[in-house]
């Protein structure tokens, strides 16, 4: 990567382009070249695989999930190189689409790909599998700079990042970096640097954030499994929005150690690195490879928890919570709830309501706690290259006040509410099932309402997302009488407006208690076996 | 108790004097009244009981150990009001002799007892069984109110807290409340409530802090179990420097919630609650029982994390820490060191040296980092009173600079240390053997040198003090050829003068990594017992 010398005469503007064109460049190394895409883009991206990638590419990235794809690598009945250059090319078209790359890691992926190729045993359980990594994460086997999306950081040097250096142990080959927004913390995906990215459903819609780029491209199987963070819906939010699986573990399980963050050190509200896939079965995979490394030994912050996988023993007890009392679901996401929780029933499991318990609150603490410096050292990054804070960075930083004492309450107060799920029939709420936003993916800047995935990360639920439907303008019409009942419902519901949101993914999210991140997991597959997948 | 009525007429003094009337009217209770103490009372409270204590009192607070006693209750060959009316007296005793009681609950004790007395069948596993605690934990069962040693707290009512809700289920009886220093932030015990304690063995000496009232209580079997809590040494310090035994596990295991704290909600580091006992097996038993209970359903700060006993299956891999490069032991602790690293190469197990890694380094960042605001919201408290920060108060209080990024670098470089002790061998370091302190206890308002315990706090790796052996001027004399290598070595070594310290107790502490709570316990076990111990 070119080398960057800080020159007091260069403008922010000239700083940025450096990493842009790095990007450009890396994009342009395709080979064969891309052909066919159309000069002015559809709104939705699905079908424009079809018009460049070649039958046998289409068949490597669509027919498989992961576990088929490393049981042909281990077998050799599939060489890594071949499965990654499918990916690559694929994930230039997914770039192309909706503007998902940082970095597209041509000549390095080529590279590790035939290494393990070349050798005699896989190296491991992920031997020549080709993943993704959202582009302040760092990645291994190349000279990486990270820049975190701050025009101020570029030309710094990637750190090693304890989770990338374990991947890469079990084998993974890393082909692509994509996009965060300015802070890492919008639930949208828009930097100074790299621009905006889009939905791989609907152009005008965002694919969520701040794992956006991460979550357009495996929305579009340009990558099948990539790594994204979670402080505040920051994984679940794009999985949702583009239609994948996403994880959010409890924090301090999942390697946090290396890679570039602003504000290391601080700590009221903890985030956490967490698996984005195409399917749900990559998600355990993952945390089975991550935590059989001990990497509790390197890293200092993480739990002694092996991941013990959790076997049900008697029918579900789901509890659905159908709006958060603040914000009103839209139509589409409504009919969601209401369709699995009628599977969920039809399958023999118990379903109740869930009683949200003062999330209004609850959004009030865990949004003045994101920034214990009221947001000053994210200023002064910005400042010290001049590029301008962005609308959505404006809005997501206040003044706070001393809330560490009212979340430890507020926690205390939620593990009081769900053991109490126990006291009518004896058997306590395994999961709740809820929507991870308010709708489907919104237009692009209007992303203000966190709290459904939010308040997870204010009481250190894990959470998964996964898909359910796509917005139907025929099912899915407006409630005109709905009368709202908070200014962030009344901003929500102004958004609705079915033909906005055609196709767009609808995906629901499971949570359960702390800790019981294996529970979770397994409740998913419960649920999604009663929707009739495998 | 009392209900005080704040008036601005009222001096602190006059507020302060109200809870030692309480305490003093409840020590008066006591049945028959202690009688034969001196007036002019020794150097070494060891011998009181004996004068004051009938045959039968001495047996039951001697004899046995926890478990032996439980053992009884069970079968009703004991009534828990006979030995619940032995520990009063000679809590009583402790107390005339080191001042470490806030209240002796005379009445409610013998209530208690005699209603589990009158039970069919025991309510759980400490059926009967007689405990003390720290004043500000709380304690059930009665109309407490608790003053964390503030003036300003006087009269304020004490919530329900956790801990003692699990051991009162499992059959408790509150008998004594405990001292603790000025803002629970002295490695000492003093107060302007209740004045200061001394050391059982030499009232000269400090019984440590800031859990030095149990330290005191259980140093003269006043009590054989109690609970202290621990954020730089409070548990340990004065476990050590009252010969008993003392553990501090990882933090968010033991419940926190409820009792009185002043800066609820700073999180730079943790404190955590932890067993204080006559024997070694009762710190275990007290584990067992509390999580038990699954103490993580309530209180939500907790990890999910049963107690899983851990079976030792090969000879252990101690390393002897010697000293921490800043501040030499005094020439009994390193005798103490010397003998038990020898009776554990005896045993057959491998003792390596321990290098520490930059702890003054580390103290400059827990010392940081234990206030958060500087410090304010404590003088605050003090403020509003009037009444005046004691000079330990003062010492312990410092501006800091952010330091939380610095304290995860540093716990970060330790893990890979310590992991690194396998590269020679393949065998990591089980424990690390070293001192809980400088030396013995040290004469009263010296207490100025936490490194040898708050270096585990910052790390939070679990630690436990043990007895080995007491001051022995005939052995340990001074060395006047050594030359200090620091600032605080000189201050330390200045305070050691052999016959300062005759008799008082000179204990070990053993520490863990993070989360290896169970297995700190387990190797406890095998290097008492290769110090020829059951």
């Amino acid at each position: 990567m070119e080398v960057f010398t800080p020159l007091s005469t260069v403008t922010w503007q000239e700083k940025a382009a450096i990493p842009r064109r790095v990007r450009d460049e890396s994009v342009a190394k395709v080979e064969p070249a891309l052909q066919g895409l159309p000069d002015e883009l559809p709104l939705n991206s699905q079908g424009l695989p079809k018009i460049v990638l070649t039958t046998r590419e289409r068949e490597l990235t669509e027919k498989y999930t992961v576990k088929e794809l490393l049981a042909l690598l281990h077998s050799r009945k599939l060489q890594s190189e071949e499965l990654t250059r499918a990916f690559l090319r694929r994930a230039a078209v997914a770039h192309a689409a909706t503007n998902c790359l940082t970095e597209l890691l041509w000549d390095d992926a080529i590279a590790r790909a035939r290494y393990l190729d070349s050798l005699p045993h896989p190296v491991g359980p992920l031997h020549g599998l080709p993943i993704s990594v959202k582009e302040h994460h760092g990645t291994l086997g190349s000279n990486q700079q990270t820049n975190a999306s701050y025009v101020s950081y570029i030309g710094q040097p990637s750190g090693s990042t304890l989770l990338l250096d374990i991947l890469w142990d079990a084998g993974v080959v890393h082909f692509a970096r994509t996009t965060q927004p300015q802070t890492i913390m919008h639930l949208e995906t828009e930097s100074n640097i790299y621009g905006r990215t889009v939905n791989p459903y609907n152009r005008n819609l965002t694919p969520g954030g701040s794992s956006g780029g991460e979550g357009a491209l495996i929305g579009m199987r340009g990558s099948l499994f990539g790594l994204g963070g979670d402080i505040g819906g920051s994984i679940r939010c794009p999985a949702a929005h583009c239609g994948i699986y996403g994880f959010k573990p409890s924090v301090q399980r999942f390697p946090n150690v290396g890679g570039k963050e602003h504000m290391d050190g601080t700590e009221a509200i903890l985030a956490t690195k967490g698996p984005m896939a195409a399917d749900r079965d990559t998600l355990e995979l993952c945390m089975k490879v991550v935590l059989a490394a001990e990497p509790w030994r390197l890293d200092p912050s993480l739990r002694v928890a092996p991941w013990v996988p959790y076997k049900i023993t008697r029918p579900l007890k789901v509890a659905v919570m159908w709006w958060d009392g603040v914000v009103r679901p839209h139509p589409p996401m409504m009919r969601a709830l209401r369709e699995v929780a009628h599977a969920c029933k039809a399958a023999g499991m118990k379903v109740v309501d869930w009683e949200a318990l003062n999330h209004q609150k609850g959004w009030e603490i865990v949004s003045g706690l994101y920034f214990p410096d009221g947001g000053q050292s994210i200023y002064n990054i910005l400042e010290e290259s001049g590029e301008p804070p962005l609308p959505l960075t404006d809005f997501i930083i206040k003044e706070q006040p001393n809330l560490c004492a009212e979340r430890d309450a507020f926690r205390t107060a939620y593990a009081r509410h769900w053991s109490a799920t126990a006291d009518q029939d004896g058997d306590e709420v395994d999961v709740i099932l809820c929507p991870p936003n308010f709708g489907a993916a919104t237009p692009h800047g209007q992303s203000r309402y966190w709290g459904y995935t939010a308040i997870w990360n204010l009481l250190d639920y894990p959470g998964v997302v996964f898909p359910v439907t796509t917005v139907d303008p025929e099912k899915d019409k407006k409630d005109v009488n709905y009368a709202p009942v908070t200014t962030e419902d009344k901003f929500v519901q102004e958004l609705y407006e079915p033909d906005i949101y055609k196709d767009a993914p609808i995906s629901l999210q499971l949570v359960s208690r702390r800790h019981f991140d294996e529970k979770l997991l397994a409740a998913l597959v419960e649920i999604e076996r009663a929707l009739g997948r495998s």
